[in-house]
């Protein structure tokens, strides 16, 4: 119940201090200068009263029943504290207190312990080793924070896994007049953490937008699933700390090695529709957009502009979106403006009102293209040309903006001659960019969330596979230690969820090989077949286009000869001979299990650009239809497959269909850790396409 | 002379008024508050005084010498005035009236009257069209801004097309306290142009770094020229608005297409040395990173913090970054960290000093790390602690930083909380960002700007090559109206540059094509040659890897006969046979001519890729190897040239040198309007290339 943590009807302090540097201190000052009107009390063995407030020797002296707890007290004290907290029935506390898992293992075990004690007593526990929180409808400031202010009640909630940063955050924006509902300090998040948080955020009246900055998300799998629910109607905007360096194991799969850490989270993101911000003024620019929670149905934008400058690039801004567009007025919008305005004026997008426009000529521009269907936002630019105007024309942008349902931002460019507009316009919480390009980036991510609220709902797609064939492959292989899965039983695996792949045979010898080549047909392929070879080009153990017989035995004994010389411990299980097929296009197809987010699936162009362009989209599984088909149209190299130049497009529906099977296969089958088939080979469309290799690595005892 | 318009012993205002809201009484307010101490004459023939001053009744009426004269009347009286104005020797002059091209042709060829006028009695002319210019060091303000007041003198010169963007910026450096040393509004250029102007600011000793914003550079090669010999002193920082759509003539190569006016801009800055920014508070914030000129003379960055979060965002920053890196201090460096920081305190780089560390542990910090070899410039974080020491660390930073070579920047994360360190920050003209990855960007563009004023000075080198045989094949296909050089011809042209090129025949019959194809040897190439047939491939005119006679009848025959059929109107003049050339890797290798900037040389992976994924480099000519060398090295898929896999790299040599030919080609026949080889074969390293297709396009009359 995280309603005791930031709703309390009473607050104990433990560790209360009466030195006004001690946190102790700070904290019972905060709560009390931020106006908190329930009941406070202080908790310390050794001190009567602190700040006007009686003291209680331990908290099991407390009078009345208590409903959130501070701890500010040292951590080998925490445990004891927590006990008797719960032996009180106190439903909910705030671990203040630095010092455990940060510091090394016997932090983390005293963690552990707490943790233990947490669940045992349901007692909602927010820390350890943060700020504590603001929550600006109760008036409670709980935090340490040097400033006894409190910011602006507002509806914006900001969440940070770093306590400087909220308390970086804080300052500014008391300093700044941002208007905050929640200000949470998730600390070590012993409890709560990001995914239990956003479910009380996801219900509060107060909150409209959600902010967050966080170093790492460990239920990555509940994570997605909540903030995906959520963000259809909260936006959700995210800055995401933390190097990108890649897992310490070495991966053995082309996906394994373009996945990370980094793309874990894109994709997760991107999946959830949580809107990700590269720093902390950018979460909060945008976050405006969002206040007024006019929602932007269309890609089409208006500018309203003084000056031609600032409009050219804004335009430009808007050029160089991948979701927006400079609207086209329909003619009577057009025709309108030119009845009623000057020589000189520009009618068409961006509409210039000229330099000295007097407030009427603004209003007059702005209500007609917000009455225009082709216009779905309107950007005003207001450059510095009577000192009477900035006013008047914020407070047209404000009246004309509350009774649209389109949104409309400003910029304001300047400073002293500006700033009694902007002020007004802050007041009015009505967005206003200092750049053009910031106010197009807040249209941006307006509309990207109108996309993702009204995505159509989908089904996941389940295909009839043998899945019971598989787990016999599987079986075998790790009865055998056979941890990888190479070419002919790893198509075997596809084959059996309804991937098309080529015949196959296994030849021991020259003879059998020759023997296997005529039954198939010429052209033939001969790969190497060998567990222990898993980069079968590099030990030349793959040749393409063999076109008779004495191509087979020459081909035979060199691949042979050649894996045995360069791979003397190989164990070589013969040569797999398997039609050659032409035409088409390359792709790869792959997985790579993710600790927190679980199986990534992954698309790309074959061949060597796959790895030198690095040309390709990621995925966590359950997919939907609409998430494959995005991968494949996301790539760079997809216009190679849409067909250019007259050729024929590929056979997008089976790359869809293969992908969905791949991220089948990945959840029904969580000792697969890495797939893939490289190549497959798609053809033209409705002829469908064919796996033609294919690596499979199962868990072995150095996965966690 | 410059001197005269920034420096004026006196100025006459054409078109001063009586009225307050006119321009002409604005700018001479202003004149006069701004402090100017020269003498100031209004020219009314129907006032006496105004403000003050003893009003002239026209320009040839004035008693003195006058150094800068001001016109502030309407646009059609403004070449009379000037007219008087070199009668009277007057050597320089700001027109701020409107009115001129940008509003049609009639304005244009006004514009045109006044230049040739100016050009003939050798007038400096700022405008038409603009708001006038600030020079601080001078109390100067020739401009018509609203308010009257002057910004900070300091070092850096702001110059603009845009008239509201340079008000809104004056407004903006007022109320921010940016130093400015001049503020240049440029208007319609009729005169003063970004050339001329950069040519001032070079030699201008207040001035020690360059901002501006452009839409077009009429002067291309001479701006590039200018700005590459100013900037190695003096960054230069621009925003380039406008939108980047094609020029509306078609264009017949790839080359061509995948050009535009943005690659040109984005190729002529990066050869000068100038650093684009995208938006105007970039701009300000990266040039704070110049005002006290330390170079950052290597990649390394120490990060000094007190507390965790911001220093990740940091470290992420750094990391992406393409330019910089975390320094790996020396071992003495973390051994005195160690000795002399408490447990907890974080020894390697980010150095977390705690988050209330006092300001000794944040001066021993600096000092240990700015002596250290691997450390090229630091970052230092705070996050508010306490009251007292924001202003304590930031006299602690702005003490060391003087004391160092090396840069020390800073994010003071907060409000009301910092004020005090940014205020004495700023004050100090130390660079301190809101946010961390600004503050990188900064860092970053600082030592863009130390490797290119120390880059190494490199000769042009001029290949010997056959120009006769070039220009006796041009001028034949002038002659004949022949627009288009196909395959023949224009590899006969990249072969007297020194390109190999393969042994080619022309067949007229099949019979002739089986005895050529027998001489040269099996396997050939076939190709339709015709100059009417632009993209061969469209007509099937393209057969590889033909293998016998038969072979040679049959595409002979089909070729052909697929060509007269899908392109009637032809001129078929046989088929070209030649070499089947197999082995390395095609990529392909382009000229097209811009008109500001001159010959565009463009270099990319060839296939279908090179159209599918854009993955090409653009470099204006002439070009130093070291251009020619980055274009190669900068694709993205360079690794496929440079050897993946165990693969042999390419001979890169030869790559460079055929990109010098072709640069040098184009600058040698100022005709060729566009070429491709498309493509050329080049092999491992030492072995060379071959072109093996080349098409050129001469000027013809729908050419500017």
């Amino acid at each position: 119940m995280l309603k005791h943590l930031f709703q309390p009807a009473s607050v104990a302090v433990v560790g209360a201090s009466r030195h006004p540097k001690k946190l102790g201190h700070i904290i019972l000052r905060n709560l009390i200068r931020g106006g908190y009107q329930g009941r406070i009390y202080p908790v310390n063995p050794e001190a009567q009263r602190i700040l006007n407030l009686k003291c209680y020797p331990a908290i099991t002296a407390l009078p009345d029943k208590v409903d959130l707890a501070i701890f500010s007290i040292s951590a080998p004290l925490v445990l004891g504290a927590i006990q008797e907290a719960t032996r009180k029935d106190i439903p909910a506390g705030i671990i203040i207190t630095a010092g455990f898992k940060e510091t090394g293992p016997e932090g983390a075990r005293l963690e552990k312990d707490i943790r233990a004690l947490t669940r045992k007593h349901r007692l909602t526990l927010l820390g350890p080793n943060c700020i504590g929180l603001i929550n600006t409808a109760s008036h409670l400031n709980a935090t340490f924070s040097i400033t006894p202010k409190m910011p602006r009640p507002g509806n914006i909630a900001f969440f940070s896994q770093s306590g400087a940063l909220s308390m970086g955050v804080l300052d500014w924006a008391i300093k700044e007049q941002i208007g905050l509902s929640k200000l949470v300090s998730l600390g070590n998040k012993i409890d709560i953490d990001e995914v239990s948080l956003l479910e009380y955020l996801a219900r509060d009246n107060e909150t409209r937008v959600i902010l967050g900055y966080l170093e790492g998300i460990e239920r990555g799998a509940e994570f997605m699933k909540i903030a995906a629910r959520i963000s259809r109607h909260k936006p959700i905007l995210l800055v995401k700390g933390g190097t990108t360096e890649r897992g310490a194991r070495a991966v053995s799969s082309h996906t394994g090695s373009l996945a990370g850490r980094e793309v874990a989270y894109q994709a997760a993101f991107h999946q959830s529709g949580v809107i990700r911000v590269n720093s902390l003024p950018e979460l909060f620019d945008l976050a405006q957009a969002f206040i007024r929670t006019k929602s932007m149905q269309g890609l089409n934008l208006a500018i309203v502009t003084n000056s031609g400058g600032p409009a050219v690039l804004a335009t430009d801004s808007i050029e160089k979106s991948c979701y927006l567009k400079m609207a086209t007025f329909a003619s009577h919008t057009i025709e309108r403006l030119r009845a009623n305005f000057p020589r000189g004026a520009a009618i068409y997008n961006p509409i210039d009102v000229i330099a000295d426009a007097p407030e009427e000529r603004y209003r007059f521009a702005l209500k007609t293209v917000l009455s225009d269907k082709n216009v779905d936002g309107v950007l005003v630019i207001y450059t510095p040309a009577t000192r009477e105007l900035p006013a008047r024309i914020a407070r047209a942008c404000i009246d004309i903006a509350r009774h649209s349902a389109k949104p409309v931002f400003s910029t304001f460019l300047g400073g002293e001659l500006v700033q009694v507009g902007t002020r007004l316009l802050k007041e009015a919480d009505l967005p206003n960019y200092n750049s053009p390009d910031r106010a197009v980036a807040a249209f941006e991510v307006l509309y990207q969330h109108y996309q993702w609220s009204h995505r159509r709902r989908e089904a996941l797609r389940h295909f009839k596979v043998n899945k019971q064939a598989v787990a016999r492959i599987i079986q075998d292989a790790l009865v055998t230690q056979q941890l990888s899965i190479g070419n002919e039983a790893g198509l075997r695996i596809l084959a059996a969820y309804g991937i098309n792949t080529p015949q196959l045979r296994r030849a021991h010898n020259q003879t059998e090989a020759v023997a296997l080549a005529r039954k198939i047909g010429f052209p033939v392929v001969l790969k190497i077949n060998s567990p222990d070879i898993l980069h079968k080009t590099e030990v030349n153990g793959v040749r393409l286009d063999i076109r008779n017989q004495s191509e087979v035995v020459e081909a035979f004994n060199e691949m042979v000869m050649t894996a045995r010389a360069r791979m003397s411990q190989a164990e070589i299980k013969g040569v797999t001979i398997q039609p050659m097929v032409t035409g088409g296009k390359e792709v790869i197809i792959g997985m790579v299990r993710d600790l927190q987010f679980g199986p990534m699936i992954m698309f790309g162009l074959g061949g060597i650009y796959v790895e030198a362009l690095k040309d390709v989209a990621f995925r966590v599984a359950p997919l939907f239809p609409s998430d494959a088909e995005a991968m494949v149209r996301e790539i760079q190299g997809y216009r190679i497959l849409a067909g250019m130049r007259g050729e024929a497009p590929s056979d997008l529906d089976t790359l869809r269909d293969t992908i969905l099977k791949v991220a089948q296969l990945a959840l029904d089958f969580p000792e697969v850790m890495e797939l893939d088939i490289n190549p497959f080979r798609v053809f033209e469309k409705g002829r469908g396409g064919i796996a033609l290799d294919a690596r499979i690595s199962l868990k072995g005892e150095d996965w966690v």
